[in-house]
């Protein structure tokens, strides 16, 4: 961690300052003024509005951007990785091969993907927090609950339209989001994986950086055809250069930067290090998974990928926590935020006790954490989760709206129905590794003298629990899940499948165990969120910016080298850097159509960039545009410096990694092909490769 | 962790106080007053010398006691694991199926295993600390190495005899320890591992418990005939009750309970959460790599269990420092501590920096950590390792014996000789996973931009290295090893070993980590514990004892249950209570003698038992002993709550967990027919199971 974020946290008390281009700005409330300030100009609110509908989100955990009047969306590879391989079969691998659709026609629908195009924020914190006004900590979850739920649907949630109410300020602020929503995505290029991930795991989260982890796809309407656009990004007519100005317009997953001390001890003592021990067994064992066959890797592979990447992401997390510099500089902040609230009488009384409030459900997080991760919100193996879905689905439906579990509100089915009816494969071979191997943890966790874990496995072992069941379940059949979604409480009670059987051992003591979870940690930090954001409201005014939530979001920064211990680095790559770094050995193996094709490529042509954006998971394959809302990027990564970023920010060391859109370009067209993108990319006029 | 563990915490402050039970005692110093205060009784020194001599230490890391005139040594199944494991072959798997020496001439030598009995100890504390005197912290290090091997070499080391000097007080005692050295140990019994580790990882760590986790071994002399032993401990004569006296006698690897706060941080936010990152890696990769194969089954199964073993102890560890009421009373009280040092001028003065100066060298090795554990000290490959000693030796061994790498000192030959030419197979499959995962871990930490990894890997991937070097090298062959121990430099270089040559490739950047380490933390640590030390002997005096250090210790305490949130449990199980236990499904299943053997057996014998003493890893394999000094169990584990006991001690709750000795005998007759040994063991008149 650099000095400066210790400075920064020092600094910043709670009010996140937009220090230099730190900020993950609301598109309805950017920071014009600034802005103004440091670089001389800003985006008007047409600007704004423009890029805010021609970037969207996917529903599944990413970010892309229209990039065409006909629906054409762009993203990253491994935005899409799931998709491709769930499109491949043995014969076809086109995670291994990449996929390239000749003509429009050729375009193949990936199996539940949704993409969301914000077109309305309305705000409604006046509503919820009357709600809640009064309500005690045990019942705030659930009022809450019901009131979001009954906004959301009168907004008029649909197949067309998706509703959602965002906590923004962690409670300080709710707003209404409205989105079109688009269930027929298809896919329409991916290169070759060891172009998109070129580096591998070694290289993830680095820079100097060699990767085009760029795919598209394409929206289409309810008739068939493509999805005609009104706003969409043109690609840039000219070159980028350094120091250039650079927005990123996308989705960042969260960030940490408004916890108090006690929650980042709980994150620095509990959440990593178990998330860590977690996912590294897992590691270790789909590394060594694949070791069975060329079938057994195909199919682990993305899970590996996804697995490797939140290693790394948490590893940075745990390790900015673990800089006592940064923590001490964390806690003689909100020293001096609380002395400073302290100070008023009328703030004393209103938010004095807040801290301590949240120290003790953090104690109680503390104690529940591993019945509420085990029981509830871990899942590794995908026949568990349909199992679950309908058996829960079967319960929940027939209540009223409010009361349900919020997964199953009405403003959440369209997008439930779609990811328990989607067409996908299942690996029998690897869902029983999977399934086993969460019911080892299981029992792991909770001991084998536990009633839960007795009820659950009488005299059998894991594994034979997991093989049966993943044998005998029908559920691997989307159209057996669509007969027992739309099917109700008696059809899937009548199935009597093996693996609903499995889940409904335990799914009274899971729903407990989130009752209490949510009345006891949830319900009052929410509660305890919404006065600390009063606070911070009451002292440093509204003008910052929330922590991010998974919405949209603008950054405003410039194109920017960096310098650290390991080296001083420029802030291009280009395509002649990868061939230099390709050894012939995975990871840094360059694909046939790259070596074929070397000659015929403009070797100069920037590869990779890199940028100060202020981003962070979630982002990946946001769009990055120039002054003029022109694409010259796509954001697939951060720096290594950038995980400490669900912290802080430090404009020295954290950088937004993108793929420059000229190597996009050059590739599709000298590589792929793929003369039909370009043209529909890149009209006449519009800058190349090799434009100076 | 409990309110009296944290009230320990709070009023410790540096001294250890034998609160209650606690205490690792040292055999010359054993706190007879505090224990007659307490129970009533003490042992005296006679009692005291003739259990350090029957009780032993296996080198490799366990204790063991000598329960027999003719050299029968006991210990743990899971302490000679590895011995069982290297005499197996595809054909008799002695882990898998148990094994018994029907006859002495049939006990089979254990590759690699050394016994050590403790004869003489000397307090050299005065010529340690004289030679050390003003020595800067750079040079700290290698002046003290220097005069250690200097004192170990006059105590007259041979293959004999083993001379080591002790730091205890973390620099605040030296003594030097003389040990009879026994390098001939044959394997006499080995029950089944399913019994030995009845309960596998879930129960691990726990109690109540339900097993055999026993074996026997016996030392030779160069006679080839059982050494004939002058102290041994006898079998009991009558069967403990609850609230009888235990003693235990062993060798507890090590506790940090004298570490200051930024010690602990370092522990809690860096040591912990890698090591638990990177065995449980380990632990899914080998769990998986089981699958390839019943004989890869057999070739891992014994890492495995160590790794799980240590992921568990682990996550204890960090569990104890994580929890924020124990934490803050580490913090409270040294903070006083400081306080009364600062109140005396002169305190103040000696020994008033020192707490600054430990924090400023854990910040150092928060820096170098990655790099030395990765480069130095982290090895996963038993043929680098052997690679990497013959190499070092070719080096080292020529220099005067003080200015050696201290693995390499004259009293440590015997053992390095031993470890580097024992007869024991290795697995090229298991041994071509282990480095190629060791290898890219090593890129991983490092970075692939790193110049090191640049010179290990050039164009290579670390499995096509790893496949080279496990196949080219000569090395599997231990009469190899011996010749080019024997040959030294030119034999090692002339031998071009491909496995030899990889490690020579980054010999010289892993030396340089180290002698940055050694000079800039271990170096100054070591200077700044003795002032520690000092410190708290001014305030507190001598009457304490030491950081363990996997040097003999006692601990008395008595036959307890205990009682926490998930039970109320009573000191003994039986041997019922295992049938009841069992399920058929691995690790639940016993084995087939067992199940056979049913009807014979008294089930109402007692099979484990908990103890109030305090012990720790290392302990593993100590003898339990009444007070008149009869064997009344064999402590193989500690409670959940034990494994806080690296940082505190907690009556209440922390538990010793033995095999009772009622049930060692009972199986070995009736189960193994081993009356040869029972009558060894149990003289007539001996207690027997059924006794009243």
């Amino acid at each position: 961690m650099s000095r400066s974020l210790k400075l920064a946290a020092v600094l910043s008390v709670l009010a996140l300052p937009a220090f230099a281009d730190e900020g993950m700005w609301l598109l309805n409330s950017f920071p014009a003024e600034a802005m103004k300030k440091k670089y001389g100009s800003a985006p008007t609110q047409d600007w704004l509005d423009h890029v805010r509908l021609s970037a969207v989100r996917l529903a599944g955990g990413c970010s892309a951007s229209i990039v065409s009047e006909t629906g054409l969306v762009m993203t990253n590879h491994h935005c899409v990785h799931s998709c491709v391989q769930d499109l491949s079969t043995p014969k076809q691998d086109f995670v291994k091969n990449g996929w390239f659709a000749k003509t429009q026609k050729d375009e193949k629908a990936c199996p539940g993907m949704e993409i969301n195009q914000l077109v309305e924020m309305t705000d409604v914190t006046k509503q919820v927090q009357e709600a809640t006004k009064g309500v005690d900590d045990a019942k705030f979850n659930e009022v809450q609950k019901a009131k979001l739920a009954e906004l959301e649907k009168a907004c008029g949630t649909s197949d067309e339209l998706r509703c959602e109410v965002i906590s923004l300020y962690r409670g300080g602020r709710f707003e209404l989001y409205k989105y079109r929503r688009f269930q027929d995505v298809r896919l329409v290029f991916a290169p070759e994986v060891a172009i998109a991930f070129f580096g591998g795991d070694p290289d993830n989260f680095n820079f100097p950086r060699y990767d085009l982890d760029s795919a598209f796809v394409r929206v289409y309407g309810k008739d068939g055809a493509p999805m005609k656009m009104d706003h969409y990004l043109k690609w840039s007519s000219e070159l980028p250069k350094e120091d250039d100005l650079a927005f990123v317009v996308g989705n960042p997953g969260g960030t940490s930067r408004l916890l108090t001390v006690s929650q980042l001890e709980f994150d620095r003592d509990v959440k990593w290090p178990a998330g860590l021990t977690r996912l590294s067994e897992l590691r270790g064992m789909l590394h060594e998974y694949a070791h069975r066959g060329a079938e057994q890797q195909r199919h682990s592979e993305d899970t590996l990928f996804y697995v490797e990447n939140a290693i790394k992401a948490y590893k940075g997390r745990h390790q900015a926590l673990a800089d006592k510099a940064f923590f001490e500089g964390r806690v003689a902040a909100e020293k001096a935020f609380r002395a400073k609230i302290d100070a008023n009488p009328e703030l004393k009384k209103q938010y004095g006790g807040v801290w301590d409030s949240i120290s003790a459900t953090e104690e109680k997080a503390r104690l529940l954490r591993k019945s509420y991760a085990t029981l509830e919100t871990t899942n590794s193996s995908e026949l568990l989760g349909f199992a679950r879905t309908l058996l829960r689905s079967g319960d929940e439906l027939p209540k009223p709206n409010g009361e349900r579990l919020k997964e199953f509100s009405d403003a959440r089915l369209p997008q439930l129905k779609q990811s328990i009816t989607k067409k996908a494969p299942i690996y029998d071979e690897f869902e029983t590794m999977m399934l086993g191997w969460q019911l080892t943890k299981l029992r792991e966790e909770l001991g084998a003298d536990n009633a839960v874990v007795k009820k659950i496995f009488g005299k059998q072992s894991p594994e034979a629990l997991a093989a049966a069941a993943v044998k005998g379940t029908k559920l691997k059949d989307e159209k057996v899940r669509a007969a027992l979604f739309e099917g109700g409480k008696a059809k899937i009670d009548a199935a009597k499948d093996p693996m609903i059987e499995l889940a409904r051992l335990y799914d009274a003591d899971a729903r407990a165990v989130r009752k209490q979870w949510e009345a006891e940690v949830e319900g009052p930090l929410k509660k305890q969120g919404e006065l600390l954001a009063k606070a911070n409201f009451a002292l440093n005014g509204t003008s910052s910016y929330p922590d991010a939530t998974f919405t949209q979001r603008i950054s405003y920064g410039t194109i920017k080298g960096f310098k650290d211990d390991t080296g001083d680095y420029r802030p291009f790559t280009t395509l002649a850097g990868a061939f230099e770094r390709h050894t012939g050995a995975d990871p840094f193996a360059l694909p046939k159509t790259w070596l074929d094709a070397k000659s015929k490529l403009l070797l100069e042509t920037p590869f990779n960039l890199c940028t100060t954006n202020d981003i962070i998971g979630g982002n990946s394959g946001s769009p990055m545009v120039n002054a003029k809302g022109e694409v010259i990027g796509l954001v697939f990564d951060g720096n290594i410096h950038s995980l400490g970023g669900e912290y802080g920010f430090d404009e020295k060391l954290n950088r937004a990694v993108a793929v420059h859109s000229a190597a996009i370009t050059e590739a599709l067209e000298k590589i792929y092909g793929a003369k039909r993108l370009v043209d529909e990319l890149r009209p006449a006029g519009a800058a190349k490769a090799g434009d100076k």
